[in-house]
């Protein structure tokens, strides 16, 4: 693939994650390492047909508003129809639900294909699944009788309907209102905005799954309710129109395929919604799909990393330029520009962020497929506690991976005779999804590091720790151990800090520079993934060496030898950066507390 | 102005740079204060009404190509014109080529208004203006007569006509060529790629400043001759086509309302050129108008990123979101989301990198006045060794800066209803254009700091000494002198680090982290002018509390303020990266080096 790499893949999942343990539980018995490779290669021939061959298409002919539709290339119902048809929108379902019971995690890495493949168009369907679990959880029978079908097999997609033009983030002040009808269905009032997937034309419905508050309700997050609005309700073999009116949709910078609504519900005439689940629990249901979508923008924003670094790499193998420093013969030919050690630097960089981001996914992956066999608190709450950075690492240093993967293309980079510039504009909306940066850098200190009493902080500190120890043994990497160790001292010391501020001051004091925390924790996560890869890869290359072990051939020895030298570049290029951030969050200056609004000018 | 603050321009030049010094020359006599703000509001109304109200527009309708001509908006051509007319294409001129002999420090920050109102149509006519320098600098009296007045004009576009397919920035690989006809013209043949303004209908002509190799002779630099390559020859009053064609132009990003085209000459018949200067002394001509040019790119970022800036403060200071945390009183009404402390930070980094570089454009144009006005070498050493950072900073900080920018705006920001995602796209070629990053870090260690035996490096101490003085007086800023003198210690340390590396190994192993250096030498640049910057605003703050002073008006008060704020945001959030950066260039690890190329996969 040019996308990915299916062998850092199989790394990842079977050497790193060691995923036959999952076989442990009833549910994933039948999910061992043939049935899981079997299943990206089945991933991979599909990106291959029907995702990656319109990637570029589908922003060179974006969708477009006209006579209130909104239009789209057939080939995103195809493509979603092929993913659905293959089982992928709803491989992790119960088989009662037509599902395979396939794990997360080996369902997340098939994921990672589709969105490495074709961002876009994987959205499509990625989005469909979420709001179909949120019936699939918390619907009545009913509800999954009608929907969960023709949701799976990508005829029907499905949206996540939360944000209005007054609140944005602040989903308290929603003003979308229901009432209770004679009939116990629900009349639907309102607008939204930047609605993915809100309507288009390659599918035969669009089920909205989406807040609204009691009319005359209580104020805040409490008076919200969950519905399932239907741009079409289906009654018997018939759709008949909801009135959801589309009155545009966004000129955006990127993912310009991908369509993004403004929506209103009950202007031309009545809206109908179906509750889901209990009413005034709709904040609390939903935060069942946003914890996934937070992952699947994870997963969105590392596939275009991964798929730009490829791309980066492929130019830098094939293009010469210059010579050496210190080369004047101008007689000498020119060397490809991945001789250049600043070449490799930004390549490097751009494979130390794919790798580290695509395990840190799988790994909360593994958590949540391990809580929802059996509960297991200490995967929820490490899950819990890596949901913010495994939202925002691959978006924030995603961002600046593609950027630095078009810097390597030089001019040409900029030109979309390359798809460098395409993924610069497409993965940049990352930072944004489902709760800004700044937001979960709010999510990660001011609750996930505070709940249970910093229960979740002590679990993944004990990780981190037998992660070092690990690499302690291997002395071809103890200093990458010592380094993060040394660092997780400092990290103690900066936390010590914000949780007195926490106890001493007005909450807005300890969280000023949450963002700031979320980067410099984030480091840290990334650290501990790169220090178990490179553990695996160093025990791989040391076993092959051992007398009567089979050698490794020259690709897995390069593999691996790639994997140690890209640890240690992260180590020495990237987690140097926690230096600075560490200053910054130790700093007892409060500026950007202090200085009022006026004096910015 | 809502795309650059005029206030701050006269910050720069009157009190920090303190400008009115510049009348010692007796060129630059006639520019007092007086006159200087006079200019620069007459480029304010001429931005206002001729550049910033297409800036959208052109990338809406962007430059295309069609039966063998380079379309662009009528507008591009009034514009070019209008700053033609009013004199700012030849500003700095001497009286007799019909110049005002502007101080090249007032026409910079003419040409910053311009390239914050629209950096797109600036740029024709500040590319139009290098061209033209040249052919003043080094042409014949023919070639002046000819070509200078419709150039400063703004009726015939200029360009640089360097970049080949097989060469990139690796000019001693150029394969067009010239050879000598009995009428002393030369005959041209070749290809040169993303030619900036390289044809296009809003103009009469265009004048390509070109350069080839002797047909036969020399390889390397030392066979390459500059030459005037009209797209049309002027004779008399006829202009005859010269078999210059455009093969094409490049979808870019950003920029569209620019063009970048491939040309071809002397491929559809003879093409004729003017050999400009001395035979083989190509590059060295050349370099004068590359230096120019460096210094503009930076001014074209920083304009984009003072333009993003303002947007984004705009917005924060409109837009109503979500209350302070801890405040879970859901009847308060909404801030706006400028009192959120995290907005404050995104919006001090924009100021911190805007105004930093500003001064720093500012400051490199003054060194430029004074070395030309009287050959002053410590000037001209100074503009040498600031030249890569004032041509970097502000293209890879700005970058960043802007999609900080995009960040305040949330979803908006990602959407075409307002400028930041056009800004985001436009400023992200600052870092190609004129030399990648890379090559200036590469110009900046391998030459730079080298020249003269360290001269420029220990003239550029002088200065940051002197400035750290100037504030430890201050005790409100004292802190930050302190700072930046401890970390001159760890930036000495570093050079001495490399510089051995450089006496001792090979030349790439000094040169292979050359663009961690230049970001870590950067940031000392940049601390130096918000320490500059501080240290004013402090006095004035100071002076104004002076009995017997008047008061400063409230505007001022908060000005001054927020300067010194700025200041101390930039050390706590920015300059701290140092720390980091100062690990990486310390750490004794070789792995871009030593990394075979197999091994990234």
């Amino acid at each position: 693939m040019s996308y990915i790499s299916a062998r850092n893949l199989r790394f990842i999942l079977h050497e790193v994650l060691d995923l036959d343990s999952i076989r442990q539980f009833e549910r994933f018995q039948d999910f061992d390492q043939e049935a899981i490779d079997f299943s990206l290669d089945a991933a991979q021939q599909l990106a291959d047909q029907y995702l990656h061959p319109v990637y570029q298409e589908m922003d060179k002919n974006k969708a477009y508003f006209q006579d209130g539709e909104v239009h789209v290339l057939p080939e995103v119902g195809e493509g979603m129809r092929a993913m659905g048809e293959a089982g992928w929108l709803s491989a992790n379902w119960d088989y009662e639900h037509n599902g395979q019971q396939m794990p997360l995690t080996v369902h997340n890495a098939g994921g990672l294909i589709f969105q490495a493949a074709n961002g876009n168009l994987a959205a499509y369907g990625f989005l469909t699944t979420g709001a179909a679990n949120l019936i699939r959880e918390f619907g009545s029978d009913t509800l999954k009788d009608i929907y969960l079908k023709p949701m799976a097999e990508g005829r029907w997609q499905g949206t996540m309907a939360l944000t209005e033009p007054q609140a944005g983030s602040s989903l308290s002040d929603i003003t979308s209102t229901y009432e209770e009808q004679a009939d116990g269905t629900y009349l639907i009032h309102g607008q939204k905005i930047y609605i993915s997937g809100g309507d288009h034309t390659a599918v035969d419905n669009v089920v909205h799954l989406l807040l609204a508050r009691k009319k005359g309700g209580p104020k805040g997050t409490k008076g919200v309710s969950l519905f399932v609005v239907p741009k079409h309700v289906p009654e018997g073999d018939d759709l008949t129109d909801n009135n959801v009116t589309t009155a545009g949709i966004y000129g955006k910078m990127g993912q310009k395929g991908y369509v993004a609504a403004h929506l209103m519900y009950g202007e031309q005439g009545p809206t109908r919604g179906f509750l889901v689940g209990q009413e005034f629990s709709g904040l609390k249901h939903m935060f069942l799909m946003m914890n996934e979508a937070r992952i699947g923008t994870g997963m969105m924003a590392a596939g275009s990393a991964s798929a730009a670094y490829y791309a980066s790499l492929k130019y830098a193998n094939e293009r010469p330029q210059g010579r050496h420093p210190g080369n004047k013969d101008i007689n000498a030919p020119q060397v490809t520009i991945i001789e250049h050690a600043d070449v490799r630097r930004m390549l490097f960089f751009q494979k130390a962020v794919v790798e580290g981001s695509i395990h840190l996914l799988l790994q909360c992956s593994l958590y949540e497929d391990h809580y929802r066999a059996n509960g297991d608190e200490r995967s929820h709450l490490l899950l819990e506690l890596l949901t913010p950075i495994a939202k925002s690492f691959p978006a924030e240093y995603g961002n600046e991976a593609v950027s630095i993967g078009m810097q390597v293309l030089g001019g040409a980079g900029y030109t979309d005779d390359f798809p460098l510039e395409q993924i610069f504009r497409d993965i940049r909306v990352n930072s944004i999804y489902e709760g800004t940066t700044t937001i979960h850098g709010l999510d990660l200190l001011g609750r996930k590091v505070m709940m249970q009493n910093g229960q979740a902080v002590r679990y993944l500190k004990e990780e981190m720790l037998a992660a070092i120890k690990a690499a302690s043994a291997q002395p071809a990497i103890a200093e990458l151990a010592t380094a993060l160790g040394k660092s997780l001292q400092g990290l103690q010391e900066v936390m010590a800090q914000l949780l007195q501020l926490a106890r001493e001051e007005d909450p807005k004091v300890f969280l000023a520079d949450a963002t700031v925390f979320l980067d410099y924790f984030g480091l840290h996560v990334i650290a501990w993934s790169w220090l178990q890869q490179a553990t695996v890869a160093t025990r791989a290359l040391e076993s092959a060496m051992t007398v009567g072990k089979d050698p490794l051939g020259e690709e897995d020895q390069r593999f691996y030898q790639s994997k140690v030298q890209t640890a240690r570049y992260f180590f020495t290029y990237v987690f140097s950066r926690t230096a600075g951030l560490r200053r910054t969050l130790l700093a007892q200056e409060r500026i950007t507390l202090d200085t009022e609004a006026a004096l910015l000018v």
